[in-house]
Formats: structure tokens, C-alpha cells, sequence
């Protein structure tokens, strides 16, 4: 929901010359965009202000873990779309990969692509987005640098780095490991792809846990993440019923006439963690998730098996993929 | 100069359907990318692979060291220049932040824009360009992203990561300090903005010297970046006969009619340090530095004072602006 302070009408682009950034100086936007990042901006040298950011290092956790995201005007958000929610799913998107890896956050860099066109206050919200939802995390926006692009066009690009204790991937699930998913998926584009919380104490917790073997964030989909857990050696067998499906995905079935739990299957930008735990400690990492985070859904939905590669329902057999699956076609 | 093998002409935007990357899937343009990275590419799960990338920190000094740059299309090369080059210029332009810091490269993440009409091999020639140059310096690219925008687009930010033993910033100057320049100056849009060193060697070297107060790199121009270098309540004094003009400057002022001069005052894309020392250190700086780097020119070009934020000539008090300066107007 946009912030109440949202009482007219702001779109990323501007038909008013007035507004547009392309009257701004690139120091006037920088100094725009540092100001409006807030308490996000540590001061000069570790923030903004120099050639580089300089600092010390405080995170005492053996590795370093780090990623890169983008959120781009007419893909990941459109015009309508309040800056301060366009600016908050940067940050959220890239932080749901440290989470996926049970890493904390430290510091990240800020690129924008801006065309002349761009609305100045809208993006002052931008940045306010970014900035709120970097410091909630405790994520320090140390830098970053600002390009003017053709009319029209707004990306920008944010580069994290965080600290993780072990390495945690997607890639090292065993056969036999049980397959575990956060929340409740599909319908995102209804509203939770601009208003998530990337999972980062749940992702820090499980990283802690040795029993976890291989954890990843739903990003494009159950359906298609799911192949980046397995090797081509296994399959991925998948209880259809147990299948956590989000109020949005029945809505959103309602209108598309599309069973919810293809939508569920097939829908991007869930961002839940999707983690496998050896077998036999499945039952008590699940009721210890459930004791430590009571609020956060958690559904065992299938297991890691000897296979060629594939996503099979536990049913049937029948193979889903990303455009769907067997008996639904 | 481009590599010798470009005996056909391959521009960045392509009008052949055939050899765009509009037909390539983003899996396997990711492949492409990361396979024409080459050596720069550590294996998973410290490179590429997972949602994150994940590794021990090795390097031992105190101060980690952050920036980001981007190359864009249209704006700091052109369709006709090769995808190597565009993909060296993007690194070596990040490097060069980092040798204004003193900073020893450790690793970076790629994030690309690209059109549906950029040409494919001339994207893995990018790819190429940014693997070698990474490579050369010992910056690891460890990960990044692709995000597929509108036709005739193509943009490559690189976020880095460094090391320093002690802070080197700009902003650090004292009252009566001897600037230093490295190189020569003006005329780079003739070649050099394309194919420079970033003068990683020798900013490592100024940052373990303590009396070295202040360092940054000239991108801007010196006028221009001259200014990163004083506070409100200084002036750069400089001796306008003492600057170091390229050949460049003097065949661009050939063409143009303007002073050699005022192009290596203005012309951006130098990628030389620009640095202060401790004026009774400095005759020993110098010589030891030329001792150290019998390659590189250095010059003195004038001193730090007490002032009001201006950049002065040393001859006769006129201020020099980035427009141009009093005499030459």
C-alpha cells in the first residue's frame, strides 16, 4: 500500500518540464537522491562523497556472500507504481538472495540509469524506498553513481554485499533430503511482488542449522527454482496437495479461470526461501521453524530423489514444468 | 586499438535477426557471458551459479573499498566500438576509482542491460573484454545479473570490491600542499578513453606513503575534478605552464582551434591521479615515485591554500572554470 502521504497522482515519468530531472544538475540529483537515501548514507568516507567508499570491516562471519539486482520502469514495476514501493522492491529483491543464502547484510551500491523525462519527486520517493527499507535491514548504502539514458527509461541497479557463517546454496541438495517452502505462493503480481519482507531472519536462522543441506529464494517461480536445487541426477517429487497456495492465487484463478495451484507453481516473485533438510532431522527442523518463527508458514512438499533432472508430481509421476504440468494441460 | 582478429566489421546493435540476442534465452545468455569471462570467473559457489555468490575473504588489509561505474551505449563508446574494448573500458574506469583509493582490486559483480537487437558475439566480445582486463588486474567477477530492456539499448554497470592498509580520499588536502599529476593530459576522446591503464600500481604505492594527503581521479577533467580535491575554505593554485598536455590535446586543438591547454583542463576521461603531499615532503615524493614508476610522467602542478573553493592560476590570480578560463575567454 502506498504510504498515506500519497494524496495525488506521481508517476515515474513526467509530461511537466518543471518536474523532470533533465532540468537537474547530476549533483542536484546525487545530492537528491543521497539526501532522501537518509539513514541508510553513512557518512563520507564509508558513504557517498568520494572516488570510493572506504570502511572498515565489523562483520566478524567467515564469508563474504554477495549479489546483484535490478528493477527496471515497465518490467518490474510500472508507471503508476509509487517510487518509495519501486525503490523498496530493489532493495527487498536483492536482500531475499543474502536470505536464501542465511546471510546478514552489510553495504551496497547504487546505480540508476535516468532518462530526462524522470519525475524529480518521484525519484526522491525512489530513493526514500530505498533508503527505509536498507535501513530496516541494517544494509548501508555506501555508494553509487547516476547515468542519464533516453527519455522514458528509469533502471537501477543495486550490488549487495553480507556475511554468512557457512556457505549455504542451491546447488547441494541430497537424495532423500525433504523439500521445505516458506508462506504462500502465486498471485504476486496482485500486490506482495511490490510489498514482501525478504526472508533474512529465516534465512540466518536455517543457515545456522546444519541439518540444512541447500536453500534458495522463489524468484521466477516453484516450478522453475525448484530445477535449481536439483542436479541432473535427481528429480524433485513434489506432493501437489501440500502445495501452499496464497489468497492472490485463488483471486487471481477466479478472473484467468487457471487452476490457483498453477499459479502457485508457475508465478513469479514469491520470494520465499525453498530449502531442503537431511530426512531424518526434517521433523524437528520443522517444529523448531515453527517454535522460532511462529508467524512465518512452513510446508513440507516433497523430497530430492535419484532421477534424470526433473520436477515430478509424487502422484502420479507426471512431469511439471514451468508452462505447466501433464494433467492440467 | 582493437584486438587483431576484427577483420569484419561488428557493431554493438545488429540488424540480422540471426545473430541478435532477442533469440537467445537468458539462460543462455548468461552462459555466453560467463564463458567468455573467462579466467576472471572463479568456480561456484565463489563465482557464479547460485543466488549469491559465496566466499572466504583473503585479503588482509584493514579498509574494504567500494564503487561502481557503468558503460552505456551511446554515451561512453559507440556502436562501432568493439565489445572488447567497451567491456575493458567498463573495468578499467572502476579500477581507477579504486587507485585513487590505493586500493588493491578483490572482486566485482556485472549487471547488463541489453537490448533485443544487440548483436550476440559482439556481447561475448564484452564479455571477453571485461574477463581480460578483470583478469590482468586480479579482480575477481564473481557474479551478476541480465535484465533484457527496449531495442537499441545496451548497458553494463560493474559494482567493485578493494582493499587499502589506510583511508586515501579526496577530501583530505592541507592548506599548502603540492599537487601531483600523473600522465598527460586532454584529448582522450582520440583513443585513450578506450584504452588506458588505470594506475592501480601506483595509487597502491601512493597510499602506503604517508605523506601523500589526498588522492582522486581525473574523469571529469582537471578543472572539474580539481574542485574534489578543496573544501570551501581552500583554492588550488596552479601553474598553467607546469600542466602535462598530451599529443592528443595538441592535434585536437589543431582540428578545433581551442588551446591544447584548455583540452587538458577539460576533457574528461584521463583516468590519471591527481594528489597532494606534504609541501616539505614533496621534492622526496617526487623523486622516489620516479625511482618506483620511471614510466609514468608525474608532474607538480601547483599548490593547495587558503581560499574560497576556486581553482586559480598560479601567473596572474585568474580563475579557471570548467567553461574556460578568464585569459583564453
Amino acid at each position: 500500500m502506498p504510504p498515506a502521504s500519497y494524496n495525488f497522482r506521481m508517476g515515474a515519468i513526467t509530461s511537466q518540464p518543471s518536474r523532470s530531472v533533465g532540468q537537474l544538475t547530476e549533483e542536484e540529483i546525487i545530492r537528491r537522491v543521497t539526501a532522501n537515501l537518509g539513514q541508510a548514507c553513512p557518512p563520507f568516507p564509508a558513504g557517498p562523497g568520494g572516488d570510493c567508499a572506504i570502511f572498515e570491516e565489523t562483520v566478524a562471519r567467515k564469508f563474504r556472500v554477495s549479489t546483484v539486482d535490478s528493477v527496471i520502469l515497465g518490467r518490474h514495476f510500472d508507471s503508476s507504481t509509487a517510487g518509495a514501493l519501486a525503490g523498496a522492491k530493489l532493495v527487498n529483491r536483492n536482500l531475499s538472495d543474502l536470505a536464501a543464502a542465511g546471510a546478514i547484510p552489510s553495504d551496497a551500491l547504487l546505480s540508476l540509469l535516468v532518462g530526462p523525462d524522470v519525475d524529480s519527486e518521484w525519484l526522491e520517493d525512489f530513493a526514500r524506498g530505498v533508503g527505509k527499507a536498507a535501513h530496516q535491514f541494517g544494509l548501508h548504502c555506501v555508494g553509487g553513481d547516476i547515468c542519464r539514458v533516453q527519455a522514458g527509461t528509469f533502471a537501477a541497479t543495486l550490488a549487495v554485499q553480507g556475511f554468512a557463517h557457512r556457505i549455504l546454496t542451491r546447488k547441494t541438495a541430497h537424495n532423500g533430503d525433504v523439500i521445505f517452502v516458506t508462506g504462500k505462493l502465486g498471485g504476486s503480481i496482485l500486490g506482495h511482488h511490490l510489498s514482501f519482507e525478504p526472508r533474512l531472519a529465516e534465512g540466518e536462522w536455517l543457515n545456522a542449522q546444519s541439518t540444512v543441506t541447500a536453500c534458495t529464494d522463489l524468484s521466477d517461480g516453484m516450478a522453475k527454482d525448484l530445477h535449481g536445487l536439483i542436479n541432473p541426477t535427481q528429480d524433485a517429487v513434489i506432493d501437489l496437495t501440500s502445495l501452499p497456495i496464497s489468497d492472490a492465487a485463488h483471486q487471481l484463478s477466479k478472473a484467468d479461470g487457471k487452476p490457483a495451484i498453477e499459479h502457485a507453481l508457475q508465478d513469479g516473485e514469491d520470494y520465499e526461501l525453498l530449502f531442503t533438510v537431511a530426512a531424518e532431522q526434517a521433523d524437528l527442523l520443522e517444529a523448531n521453524f515453527k517454535k522460532k518463527f511462529p508467524l512465518t508458514p512452513l510446508k513440507s512438499i516433497g523430497v530430492i530423489s535419484h532421477g534424470t533432472g526433473l520436477i515430478k508430481s509424487r502422484a502420479d509421476g507426471a512431469v511439471i514444468t514451468g508452462q505447466g504440468f501433464g494433467h492440467f494441460a
